[in-house]
């Protein structure tokens, strides 16, 4: 299993490849990335997902772009369907930009994108290990603070490996908890309706050898009200000037709920989530809607290990389905960036990256 | 189509037949309950469901319970069993209660039971009649008040007339709106794990040909935040004699919503859903642990038409299903009883109902 722990790489070929997420948690396959369209549409279908994996996919479709083009216009036009391939994904617009940036000057597009792509997904690699190490720092002090043995992390969604270079964001001071030989056990929202919780957060733990339990994104509440999660983490698609946080639809409940119960609710990011064009983001982040079919449909394994999708409401029943939400800052409790921790205020967050 | 607007009913031969509802909404089947045990297991495995059906099922199984018996003495300890088939069902429990006290000195149980049981029944068909009336007045109000011509309720789980004889609780101010002509939408929560919302409700309002659009739970929250949501009216399972309100899981989640987004929260209940002895509902009331299958798999219907059970989780990953959260009283604007509007406050509800 060669992306046991990385969800992309170069092969020997030196094409991108991919661990096709769509298929987990019922089988681990890869696909191969030859060409522009099959790197957007592997974005679009979410064969890869997830903030940092799609900057790096982008970046690495850059390169993959760059052989079918003679021309740096050339290039131009075919990363327009890139840049267009997630509306809501501002590190992909923020890798696509800082490529095409590297790029303008350059005699030899396949050469420099892969060298380029190659360096943005190492340095990725370097944030996460920094989220991973400040986040952890804040787990140490709540089981200080509580006097515990054990700390219970909710998570929604899944933003560990699977999503972002090295080890993630929401997931990477859970991991570096587990290297310190903290017992940490971890809450997996469902994810509803595409599951990411259940099938890839819930996968990765696994694999990883983390103590964790999956429930209803219904039941955070009860859990917060009962004293069973001592913090949450959770990660962000992107983060407005304010410190807004836009991320995976529900994760507006689970603030509310970890506000409403004296919860921490931090939100783990690179600082390149930040979209400082954005002043209010409740108000301006566009959010997106995407097919009813991934509420109506389910796709799991039956008693004989076939994968089917299953309808599980009325046939002529319509559903709609956005795919995030937008967090406000005042209930969150902090930001765990790569360069250290800060508060979800427009002062604080200016004063330190902008 | 018999059960049609019924859950239950005694059928020509007179044993309680209900609609299976596990079997909704792929297909419609009914279910013959002979016999004790078959009672209990119905309400167990959620053939049958719903706060004021569960009530009626086990007034009918206390009638059916009368048939395998020879004493009141042997009858008590039949419907032993009964009474422990729902631990957090008040209302079960005060039809039991209710049944047993007039059966006391009864000289027939089979005819008795069967003529209590059928009152008992209709006192709850005309309970819902007046919630509609009370809930419809509001509905009417909130759309006077914001001077608009169609009114979008968002609703949790099933309380329509699969759950509540005769039209429901929380739906039955929705079916008043619609005969008084009001352009009414619904935000359909599919309710996991069990997807009362997706194949319940839904399939309900598609028979009453009510305008209704399906949602994940995570998704409630953004629609308030956009302004899509002009209530929330939920069912209850058990209210306390403060108003707190247990309800299916994720209740809570929608109610912190409302409250942040100035959203009016209804509870539309029966008088008999007030449990006067519990002081606090949030601390006091016992939430029932639901099978961990409940999360791990999902049933719906695959491209033949064949209904499947699929696992969705990694095939090792535990899971944990709790059955319902309080919501606190502090977040509720009101409750809608079949004996008027109330507010959610132990002082109000004393006066009213104690």
């Amino acid at each position: 299993m060669q992306g046991k722990y990385r969800a992309l790489w170069l092969n020997d070929d030196d094409f991108l490849e991919v661990i096709d997420q769509t298929k987990l948690p019922f089988s681990y396959e890869t696909k191969v990335l030859k060409t522009t369209d099959e790197v957007v549409t592997a974005i679009k279908d979410m064969t890869v997902r997830g903030a940092g994996v799609i900057g790096s996919v982008a970046a690495f479709g850059i390169y993959t772009a760059s052989m079918e083009v003679k021309s740096y216009d050339e290039l131009k036009e075919k990363v327009k369907f890139i840049r267009e391939s997630r509306p809501t994904a501002v590190n992909l617009m923020w890798a696509v930009d800082r490529m095409m940036e590297y790029l303008k000057d350059s005699t030899n597009l396949v050469e420099d994108s892969k060298k380029y792509a190659t360096e943005l997904n190492d340095e990725e690699a370097l944030e996460s290990q920094n989220i991973a190490k400040y986040g952890c720092d804040i787990i140490e002090d709540i089981l200080k603070k509580k006097d515990k043995k054990i700390i219970n992390i909710l998570t929604h969604c899944n933003a560990g490996w699977l999503a972002v270079i090295d080890e993630g964001t929401a997931l990477a001071p859970i991991y570096e908890a587990k290297k310190r030989g903290i017992d940490v056990h971890v809450w997996v929202d469902e994810t509803r309706p595409r599951n990411q919780g259940a099938s890839l957060t819930a996968w990765e733990l696994t694999q990883s050898g983390v103590n964790h339990t999956i429930i209803a994104d219904n039941t955070g509440g009860h859990l917060m009200q009962i004293g069973e999660v001592d913090m949450v983490i959770t990660g962000a698609d992107r983060v407005s000037a304010n410190g807004d946080v836009a991320n995976k639809i529900g994760t507006y409940l689970k603030a509310l709920a970890a506000y409403d119960n004296n919860v921490p609710f931090y939100v783990a990011i690179p600082v390149s989530t930040f979209d400082f064009d954005i002043k209010d983001g409740v108000k301006e982040i566009p959010i997106e809607l995407r097919s009813e079919d991934e509420v109506k449909y389910m796709r799991g394994v039956d008693c004989d290990g076939v994968v089917r999708e299953v309808l599980i409401t009325p046939k002529d029943s319509p559903a709609i389905n956005y795919g995030f939400d937008v967090t406000p800052a005042r209930l969150i409790t902090g930001l765990i960036t790569d360069k250290g921790i800060c508060e979800a205020d427009f002062q604080e967050i200016k004063k330190k990256f902008n």
